[in-house]
């Protein structure tokens, strides 16, 4: 991290008081549908264009880690999957499809849970997710052989290294500096439904600090570091899916956060850490 | 519930299709201190107004608890609380004030977890939240006696019903259908930074559901009950941090949701089925 983009704000004004209180999320339609090897992030930047977006500093780019994975040909087709005795134990254990298990045993090593129907694991990226991720919709690769089959997508390889090329080539075409936030939908312990969650940024923090700014009565603020990343990657989902067909590019205008180079790992807790791990 | 309420849609267009793709967030300055027993909905009306709100139907309002708990006078004098044996014991245990702790046993008597300077308690209204979600900044009321305190001031008596009096408010004096959202900040297990959380709701649902939407390939969408309310309050939160001075309302527009009448404890999962409960 240089120290020039570490300090850099974007998306304030030049006196540096934040100012950003409106924000505008635009769930931008007119991806193709990609395939492995697409170049994704050129596509990102033809949607934008077609979508009369033009990036401006302090923008944020938020991309479902769908688009990402299938860029990436993260497909497997579970017939050829070879099963070991220890996803076959667990299969049993949990009642579910031994070879889907095994991928996520492949992807996630460490069981978090187990129960019928669900195995929660701490996946070979950090964070604790329901099946390690791996999706079954919208899973086939165009034009998979008639025969093949089930698909399913795992999670991008690398999802910071994946934001950090969108932020790139976005950064190169537009001249902006801008934030990116590849995201997943992830359940959670005591509360239903999921919500939106970073899995891989570029350009802006992971959490945001407000400690140390005086309440209105002169205390400290307690509790106040926000995991920025994950309530960007929130609201984006809910735009996302409000669209008529799910979207998965929201593009983000208001937001005030200082450039850096950060990690989506910085908003994991250690597992040692964890009363709940 | 009516039926027709429980029907009518908001924020979509007439035929019902969703074409809600951009949202608006404003975090509204404006609101005073709030004292114990202050028409609450009358002051953020009055805030709304002043910042040039005039609501529309679909418009949300989000509010932080802690405006709502400041309004329902739920501060608390620690000097004047009398601590338990339970309470001594536990205090004991995470080292921490006694008098703290017997307030949170209060509020939530079933302990999560309890570790050095954290206790996690399911709270009285349902949800998992570390110290009952009791907070000691911006805690003291208006013209606390010199040589009283420290004060805390806990959550809101029943959120749900508190959002359904500013919702019902607010809806009287600009006639338009809108939802309410009643949010605080909480910590999550695995994952650091707060996120916001609705605890109480009025006029919108707390779950979201698109399964049975075929998906690309036509096969059914998986795992997309989406936590709408709650990631309504996690975007809410992301506008209100970044204002110079963090804001207790935000106003959203742009949502397409059914109008209805929904508890935000239907977004709990039940402690039976809960892996980590």
């Amino acid at each position: 991290v240089s120290e020039a983009s570490k300090t850099a704000s974007v998306g304030g004004n030049e006196a540096g008081v934040e100012c950003a209180t409106r924000l505008e999320l635009t769930a931008v339609a007119g991806l193709p549908i990609i395939s492995a090897g697409d170049d994704l992030s050129r596509a990102i930047g033809d949607a934008l264009e077609g979508a009369d977006v033009r990036l401006r500093d302090g923008d944020v780019v938020v991309v479902a880690s769908k688009v990402v994975s299938r860029a990436e040909g993260r497909f497997v087709d579970l017939a050829r999957v070879d099963v070991s005795k220890r996803a076959a134990e667990v299969a049993a254990e949990v009642d579910a499809d031994p070879r889907l298990i095994e991928l996520i045993l492949r992807e996630g090593p460490f069981v978090s849970r187990a129960s019928r129907g669900v195995l929660v694991v701490r996946h070979r990226l950090g964070f604790v997710v329901a099946n390690a991720g791996i999706d079954r919709s919208n899973a086939a690769p165009i034009g998979a052989p008639d025969g093949t089959g089930p698909w399913v997508v795992l999670l991008p390889e690398s999802p910071d290294d994946s934001a950090e090329r969108i932020r790139s080539a976005l950064a190169a075409r537009s001249g902006a500096r801008i934030g990116v936030v590849i995201t997943d939908s992830f359940g959670r312990p005591f509360r239903l439904g999921t919500v939106g969650a970073a899995i891989g940024i570029a350009g802006l923090p992971a959490l945001y600090d407000q400690r140390g700014k005086a309440d209105l009565f002169g205390r400290s603020l307690e509790h106040t570091i926000t995991a920025f990343a994950d309530q960007v990657a929130a609201a984006a989902d809910l735009v996302a899916g409000q669209a008529a067909e799910r979207r998965a590019i929201v593009h983000i205008r208001g937001l005030s956060f200082p450039s850096v180079n950060d990690a989506a790992s910085a908003l994991l807790r250690k597992a040692e850490e964890d009363l709940y791990a």
